[in-house]
């Protein structure tokens, strides 16, 4: 499915009138229905967890992710599984910040934690196909798509845990720093950074601003210019991620961190985040369409096209 | 006494007339007046050191504080005492402001060391009781010498160090934040921080941005969300104070620190001190009436009430 | 040469007619000229390194600096060589300014590395002989051309690597802070540093705001009132500098790191640098006249002078 931006309020409109436990649609899996029935025999029950499937839902033809709410503890964890990368296309885009949004709108969910269900890779970020050889239309669309992710996650009013157990380049270098929290597997075969200048396209300023946000102006511009990947030692020392653990720990590492920011009030640390966060948010916002058009002119270029086609050619060399 | 803002004006007016050294009104203490009188016998004097006592005022019943210049080094050093946590009600906010803008005017004073004459707390920071069960309009005269405060220190012309010893949080951070200098008692039983949070209230853009500009944006995110007070050693590392002594050299360790800042001419430091500082400081002088209805609104709602009402019952039951 | 600034735009019109080879004008040196030769050689000629001299010209009575472009790799050196500090007055900063325009031009050259070519000093700063005793006019026209090297450095298409083989203080410390990467020579008796108010002068705004960019705001805000010089092993350690090596490794060192840059494609980068460093140039842009008034009304006060008539007194001192 391919859910238009312009299609989306009315689609939320929809949504908004079925009842929460009826949009856990698809194909539940029976380990899945288990846990779905574990629920009700609250905290001390057998089942590992008591859990509420929210989400495994099924835009394209395979699942792109599973969003498990433990209704006991109120964190959700939102599980990435779009094979073989967790690439950011549209669709998957649209499915992490509609998925989001109906965390929010829950009022048992306090927080989420963001990982891979994918082995060694948490995102590899945007999805070039996306940007190779399509209208300038659907280029627009995707574009308004990851501002959209962006924005829902940056000011999100739940306690945003990034769980990052794989490499994690450019987009998914993004989506991990919106979050409150990153703690990440300390396995240095993993890298995470935004390598965009790599692959000859360029950060948008709210990357920028993003990452200026989290290491600081002087680390942001040497990295974003040589397009860096740190390795998860690296990372740690500049900022980039705020804790390293052992990736059997990942998860419940994570649980721990949600305990301490679900000690706090929920409103005073929202109109903390978002006084911290909105001037940035704000820029964006008021700059939104400018920012689309001037990314799809820069990806129709000629020359930026054919960079893109000598990165998927050496891709494809690489997998054969 | 209490000292309304708007009186403010007037009531400075009429002090100015008065000359400096009438103005050391109060309950001067034998030693005091020992040291007082040492000042005339210039640098070799028997007496430890030539002091005038600039200000032992007494607004309310008991003395809130004192305010040491020594008039062979520039340097006075602003003891707070208002027992037993030095916690900044209405009137010890007016006093502290207006004591440091008496310094100002002062020409024979080129910086101020700021410090507990209490055991143990620096600042417990601003009086809960002046924002539980009050009205609006109180409310609203309390944050102005709040603003005011920090509104004076974080622009004074003199070199301000603050020698922190003993326990910091909340307006006490705030307070020592606006110095140029932080020394902070190597005592791991001490701590500091802006944990408003904790307390389920939320610090205001201006504290934010004095953080910020203190420990950068990511630390003051996290810090700011969690409410963190930070242990002597923890807050060296992240720049929140500059330097760690044992407690009983700190306020030398402040006099030699200042003797670094009054080494460069006057002029030139208060200029580079005011680029520095005047974008934040314009910030707030531009949205000063909207801060305190902000204020005023968020403060006197029943939920935030009721949160500090829990806040005091658990204080008394810990005193009890 | 006084090259004023009104005259620069028809200077360079001129200078844009004359092909780039023909501008090697002045004065070369046998080794220069066979180097020149060796150009034509190739990348395997017996010649330490195919050159072009672009510019060793020549405003004053002396050579001030040489600029050697390597075309087979696309990188030039700029040696400062205004004996005996390298201090920036009007006619050496219209030199490095125009320098660095004509390498912009030039297709062949991708990066410069900026160094010295005297021993242990990479450049005093500015010329305070253009500050003392001087005409309004003349003062406006020294700022302005100021503004216009750190202009064309901080936004410079090219990479520019810092390479500081001596002391950079002051106006030396903003060349090296303008360029995209820092290597110093690891020698304790080098320093680094805006000290601008040791000196009872003022950092203008852009200076700051380069500093805050590089070292972030508190360390910023302490340096520059305190105008703090840095050891290397200091600069290294608050990331003024980005590496420190042997003094004899410094230009090889430049030229590998000069290739980790020349990896990522010249246009993402060159939009990557914009972007960080589009709004602190903006800044100046917009006020470059108030800028310049400020300055004159600053240096030309009597007190101001006072100051500088004393330090260089004391400068003459130390010499004799």
């Amino acid at each position: 499915m391919n859910l238009s931006y312009t299609a989306w309020g009315k689609f939320e409109a929809v949504r908004a009138e079925i009842p929460n436990n009826l949009r856990t649609l698809c194909k539940l899996s029976p380990a899945r229905l288990l846990s779905f029935a574990g629920h009700s025999r609250g905290r001390r029950g057998h089942f590992a967890r008591p859990c509420t499937v929210v989400a495994q839902r099924n835009f394209s033809s395979a699942s792109t992710m599973t969003v498990d709410l433990d209704s006991s503890t109120g964190i959700a964890v939102m599980k990435l599984h779009s094979p073989p990368v967790n690439s950011l296309s549209l669709d998957f885009l649209t499915e992490i910040a509609i998925s989001l949004e109906k965390l929010e709108m829950n009022k048992g969910c306090r927080g989420v934690v963001v990982t891979s269900a994918l082995p060694k890779i948490f995102s590899a970020g945007l999805d070039i196909l996306e940007m190779y050889g399509k209208s300038p239309e659907r280029c627009g669309e995707f574009w308004r798509a990851v501002q959209e992710m962006w924005l829902k996650f940056y000011s999100s009013r739940l306690v945003t845990v990034a769980a990052i157990n794989g490499s994690s380049p450019a987009g998914g270098c993004l989506l991990s720093m919106t979050c409150d929290y990153r703690i990440m597997a300390d396995n240095p075969r993993y890298s995470i950074g935004l390598n965009e200048t790599q692959l000859g396209i360029v950060a948008p300023f709210w990357f920028k601003d993003t990452m200026v946000n989290t290491v600081g102006h002087r680390t942001a511009e040497i990295a974003l210019q040589l397009g860096l990947l740190y390795s998860p030692q690296d990372a740690l020392k500049i900022g980039m991620v705020d804790e390293l653990v052992p990736e059997e720990k990942l998860v419940s590492t994570a649980t721990e961190a949600m305990a301490r920011w679900f000690a706090i009030p929920d409103h005073a640390r929202q109109i903390t985040k978002s006084a911290m966060r909105k001037p940035t948010i704000d820029k964006l916002l008021s700059a939104r369409e400018t920012d689309i058009s001037n990314f799809v002119s820069f990806i129709t270029k000629d020359s930026i096209q054919k960079s893109l086609k000598l990165y998927l050619e050496n891709l494809r060399k690489k997998k054969a």
